[in-house]
């Protein structure tokens, strides 16, 4: 087993780490930080846990340590669930002394050194940890995951811009509330309502999908070369982000080509059979009116990316729409971390 | 005082049209029509009323009569409710009666001897009305107003197409589940969930917004020549549909120029001074998470469209974004035909 | 393996007998009747499934047949997801042919003939069967469960009732929306609302409560000598229904032994260790604010109900007030019928 | 026209208070304090706005200044809409100062020589002016206004009390989330939920109803002689109050009585006409399942309580059982510390 810590583990998206390493086969929970104020007690008593699912008898007495390199010791691997700004200047400092960084957080996510990685999608980006250590003179790295709305939708481009050329995307979401932490977003904004804005989701989603499917070339990440534009808004739902899709493609297709394409992706965490990873990795729905969050959030145990409404675009031609919905905080956060540690733990 | 009827006064848009025309200057109800089961009752005892603000007391007594034209006497203009399978049956015959039939349903939208008009938009559309009573030996005659999604989007396209040329539109709708009428939407679907599936909407946004926007040559109607496509969501809001818009235009501008298209745009009713013609069609909100469905569906007493997010696409050139929110069942059905008779009552 | 069929199997109770009963270690599914108009089909053809678990792969073949006896074979016990008019007239019939009917309707429960129980509370009950077959002329007979609210509240009435002597309760409730069926709430009548009546529901808690923790003499129930008083509401809540409960006691108590009270309690299916038996059914919250239907609803697989904010009335006094929440379709329907039948299955 | 202040101007009742008095015959808002960072700022600027009435423009240009009395100047009367804790401090201050306070803060209520009054309830209280000068050698003086819930609930209780003696209550509270301010309630703890605590307010209901409908003695208020328990819950509605309430009284009486008692109760806002007094206190609804918060909340312009489901209980002798709705931001904080301050102008 693999000693492992989780940083910010108090948040939404730290109990979701706990949740998801409760039980895991490989990687043991033997450290939580939290701020100041958290450290010194015992997690069941520093946390106000909100997932239904309770907290695993495991973690309840591990005492929370601040947020320090030095209070964490004999941890091989952390988790970061921190804000960014406190992720900025703390994740670095992990690494420095020698720990296995899978970061959840914005703060590192576009360094040129940094891998920003889905495992299904660009395993190879993780050849930049080498330069990273080299720079940066680290004994540990930094391997960061996208943005949850990025890492649903790059999920489902993936095998498309592989086998018909990707020219333009557009897309719009309808995002869960949890993505914004627990106390996020106010009833008083979200019941009989719904709030078109959320800030730098768009610019993340615009920049990270570009480099998730930009070519490594030994030294640094060269993005994709096609246009993505977003509309991010925040809707009634607590878990699960959906998406309409617009895409125009280069080449022309049929719709069972496409079909065929996002059926049978499978990726480097499929060949490798790692424990987080869904069989496959998008799952098809045929139903006209799915995906919907509630009903298709935990498909592959949260780890799959639903899609369903794959329609040639009767209006432009080479075009395609499609609506997806991918897991917010388990694909789209703790869940995508995870696949990354699992995936470095083979292979490295 | 003109003397109207509303066929289908007892459902969700029936009720909008009582509620609206109740204190009308223009126009007295002295007919309502619905199924032969609630034929005969008082209006009152028919329906189940579902607005916030009580049935008004003048309607409370009106004996309701079967949709059928014998039935009702002595009406020059009729509002039409109805569902669209007895609507394309029940309006003509209104029509052959005599009546000024101004509708909300989608049977006859797309005739191409019927006008399919927002008045800010297309009021010489009207003149189709000359050619369908020599087409169909009518005295009277049918008007259609477009659907709700649409009349949203095209009072915000008109002043933009103008002046800008669009060359393609993008639009995600996230629909208010009023817009399925009371029993449409199950709880059970809706409440954490979102529905990403609404039958023929999308359809009707992308051809509807074009033959509005087309030229009538003095015959019929040609469809604008840009394209349009659309995906459309329902989500767990009461009233007021928001609409995520993607647009690449012709020609480039500045988004300032934008706003001062939209926000100085008027049209026929603005310079009638039409009783339901809101002072300006257009409204720009600046805050950065606005336009929101609950804040904004009723500016303009529902029938104003807000606009917001208006900005440049950092991604697309000569492209533009922005969010807009308009009241379904106010400007996007009940009230966009009582704003059609109003012109027609006014003009001809 | 025990043959069982389910009756009225494509509704929402229906659908959850099927996801409870799926791996089931003694009941097999080899019957799924719904109306005419679904007999002939398969069953995923058939039914619109609801739940998120996606329906079992063991069912989806199935041919639904008509809900009639000569159509179910080789079938012991029939699990009735019936409304109540249907269930009046077709479940009389299976048990004649019979089956062992074990009914989650209303139809038969105040039969007095017919028992009515929870496994927990009056397993003796039972002894009815014999009566009722000798009554009837049936092979078969009919056992039933009650009304969702009463379960919850029952289950934490019955270790009360029997140790601190019940004077009089008023319980006013919170009823989730699957209550009412997958249509029964529209969207329109729950979001940013409640609606403060759900038919005949207050009538059930007041009489079934007593007749649950009524005593059977040998010949028939006699009914607990307290008095009840419910009001009940229905809430923007999908599955768990909360009860306010306030209780005067007839003799005076601790807070504390009233906890040890509800948390010592166990029945006959823990004592037998039934498969569907939670390994208490009453789990005590000791938080402000729990318990809360989304986070408390699936305690114990949903088949145990969840107790809070238990404190002494600071007004009355030998009083009391605490909070339960249960889960309506599992411990308050389907759960409840197989817990039945397990019961039978294993003492008959 | 009377100079008022606004005490806390920037939360969600202080923008009632705005919201009500932008318009009002008798008091002109020449005054809005805020806490220190908004101090300086224009209205427009420091607050964000969250009524869907968008800001008076009256209000948009006063500049903010700090909840201190040295900087309200020529004011005769302030509302104050503060925290509980700031209210202990500075509401004294503000009465030291010569101010008429009108108050919806929880500080002062309980204090022996501050008015705790319900217009229409008990206007002679405020008798205890006098004294509260007196003692505390203020030339202004402090009156407050109960709870959001207790005063639905007084109004309904208050002719009952004078007309048929009642002997106790139980009421189980279904209280919107706007009650906790906007940010009060997160998203995540709402949606497919609801929560059975609110702290504090049991407690206020229990002790402050009894207080309304207590006698002035001359001296001081000698509570009403019959217990009441509560049971507070908040549920996913924006706004109004829900409450469940059973009643034994200690005569018998007929439910046309009841009713007949409800609705032809007035007080004295009725009598003397008061600007915000709404036509009858207490609305009768007949309906089976109403009154509901969305459809009633606005009754009399939010200052009426809408009561219905009014029956006999069937299970204890003299009882009753009803629901009423409560608008909790109008007649429950803003508009009844409005309808003090209207009625002290009148008086005094």
């Amino acid at each position: 087993m693999v000693n492992v810590g989780i940083l910010g583990a108090t948040g939404m998206v730290g109990q979701r780490f706990i949740q998801l390493l409760a039980d895991h086969p490989e990687f043991e929970i033997t450290a939580l930080t939290a701020s100041q104020r958290s450290a010194g007690k015992r997690y069941e008593d520093a946390a106000t846990w909100h997932l239904d699912t309770g907290i695993p008898e495991s973690v309840k007495d591990i005492t929370v340590v601040d947020t320090d390199p030095a209070e964490v010791k004999d941890v091989e691997i952390v988790f970061s669930a921190l804000p960014t700004d406190t992720a900025a200047v703390v994740e670095p400092k992990f690494a420095a002394a020698g720990m296995k960084v899978a970061s959840n957080a914005s703060a590192m996510r576009m360094e040129p050194d940094v891998p920003l990685v889905i495992p299904e999608v660009n395993p190879d980006h993780l050849e930049l940890i080498e330069t990273q250590q080299k720079n940066r003179g680290w004994d540990g790295f930094i391997v960061t995951n996208p943005n949850c709305s990025t890492i649903a939708l790059t999920l489902t481009l993936k095998p498309l811009y592989d086998q018909f050329n990707i020219k333009r995307v557009y897309v719009s979401t309808m995002q869960a509330v949890s993505g914004a932490g627990y106390n996020g977003v106010p009833s008083m904004a979200i019941v009989d309502n719904l709030v078109p804005f959320i800030g730098g989701e768009e610019e993340k989603m615009e920049s990270e999908t570009l480099h998730l499917l930009g070519e490594y070339d030994g030294e640094s990440v060269v993005p994709a070369n096609f246009g993505l534009s977003a509309s991010c808004n925040r809707v009634a739902v607590l878990d699960g982000h959906t998406e309409a899709v617009f895409i125009e493609m280069e080449d022309d297709f049929e719709v069972d080509e496409i079909k065929e394409s996002l059926a049978s992706f499978r990726g480097m965490p499929q060949k490798l059979n790692l424990h987080s990873a869904p069989e496959a990795p998008v799952v098809i729905r045929e139903e006209d009116n799915r995906p919907q969050p509630r009903m298709d959030r935990n498909t592959g145990n949260g780890m799959a990316v639903s899609v369903g409404r794959i329609r040639k675009d009767e209006v432009f031609s080479k075009s395609l729409k499609y609506v997806l919905v991918g897991h917010n905080t388990i694909r789209g956060a703790a869940g995508a971390s995870i696949l990354n540690a699992e995936l470095i733990n083979e292979i490295m």
